[in-house]
């Protein structure tokens, strides 16, 4: 398993230290169609808070928006600790390029997370091992090469239009780095963003499509992960509704060994 | 039904109009035990936009993360519009009291809902009619008593600890304004809120709670809603897990016609 900065996504989550102002650069490694993949783009945010002098706890909850594509190149983070509080802190991040135009709005919450009472209520889905699946081969974008999908429900069939008799927009898969790297926070935000657009499933076929804003919580702090010591997540991913150009998304993030570690909704823009 | 500015809701969020600086002022008729009701504040912000000249379009997603308890009276909203597109407007909302100290720190999306394939995936939850169920009747705080609460599945029952053996966080529930006010994304957002902590339900009795983020995704537009012509909501909450003193919730508010207005998750400190 490689670690550190060895692994492209440490690479393409690069960001160079500043107080309030730090500097990233988008990776052709993880690039998507008009512009960088959502979750590296999400996991480059997350990973300025977590390296900041002043950041203390872990990610609870972050939610980024995504207002306009990155172009390839650097890009600014102008990051704001905005109020901090005995347990938590909320920061707001903006990611802006030429001259100050933003690109991306991020908020977030971190916590102390104090032991508790405990209970987990959702049932860890069933799956069938990672190994007795093969691998999703279909590489349409770069990033999609850099993840290891292997779908147990829900295999993509772009070929056909469903559109007037719509297919189940549910999905449950494996999901690694194709390189193996250990499930961090900041893998947990990329895989967010990682499952195909559910309007791709529901009508079975590639459609204009863009995430405008992604949620991600945050259900194991850093001493969790680490103990799981993993290096994929089985994920589950599904839609409510497709109405009138927007659609939304909710996910699933579980250890192999039945944790919940991440619970993700979004909506996305799609033409169709 | 009271429509405008008749309604204790509409007192309740009324804003002062500015250019990036508003006035708001909290209500005593939605107060909750340390604070204003977070559903309220949440509609003020969003209140504060949709009045706003620069605004256009409707709420798509919306976040608000409380980052400290509002004290009781005035408070300025400072609002920006950060990135306008061509069908997109994106927004950040501080809550500010006494010298600038931030309380609630809040993002929106707004967009012009074109018109697409449409696709409601969502089953209708089925539910007995509301004028058949008995109304809550429980007003723990002055804010439960502007809503109609009538349970149709997880009545509340926070008599005895079930701490030992979790009941289900599940609920479904009707709900509307005491004083009958037709829905519209405000009470959408201010109903995301209202639901009765899942710890609550889960461990049968209440602890100190608050909720920390909230995100609403709306599935109407204004026009949708007005077609709609509603008072109420059937409304459905669950949680996945509870773990090192937070714990999700998500939920779904429906028409009763059968339409998924808005979809909401939001990641709640507790203390038990």
């Amino acid at each position: 398993m490689l670690t550190g900065s060895q692994h492209l996504f440490d690479d393409a989550t690069r960001v160079t230290a500043g107080d309030s102002r730090w500097q990233g650069r988008t990776s052709p490694d993880y690039w998507a169609f008009v512009g960088p993949f959502g979750g590296i783009t999400a996991a480059t945010i997350l990973r300025a808070l977590i390296e900041h002098p002043d950041r203390s706890g872990d990610p609870l909850a972050l939610t980024v928006n995504y207002c306009a594509p990155i172009a390839e190149g650097g890009f600014d983070l102008d990051v704001r600790l905005v109020k901090a509080n005995r347990s938590t802190q909320h920061w707001c991040v903006e990611l802006t390029q030429g001259g100050g135009e933003v690109a991306t709005l991020a908020t977030a919450v971190f916590a102390e997370r104090r032991p508790s009472w405990s209970h987990q209520q959702a049932q860890f889905p069933p799956a069938k091992p990672f190994e007795q699946i093969a691998p999703y081969r279909n590489i349409a974008a770069p990033w999609v090469g850099q993840y290891d999908f292997r779908f147990v429900e829900g295999h993509p069939d772009f070929a056909g239009a469903k559109k007037d008799a719509p297919a189940s927009a549910y999905s449950r898969l494996w999901i690694g780095d194709r390189a193996p790297r250990k499930i961090d926070a900041l893998s947990l935000v990329s895989m967010s963003d990682a499952f195909f657009a559910r309007i791709f499933h529901a009508r079975g076929e590639l459609v204009p499509f863009g995430t405008v804003s992604l949620t991600t919580y945050f259900h194991a702090d850093a001493a969790d992960l680490s103990a799981e010591d993993i290096s994929r997540v089985l994920a589950v991913a599904d839609a409510k509704i497709f109405h009138k150009s927007y659609g939304d998304q909710s996910g699933e993030l579980w250890s192999p060994n039945g944790r919940l570690l991440a619970t993700t909704t979004q909506m996305g823009y799609f033409k169709a």
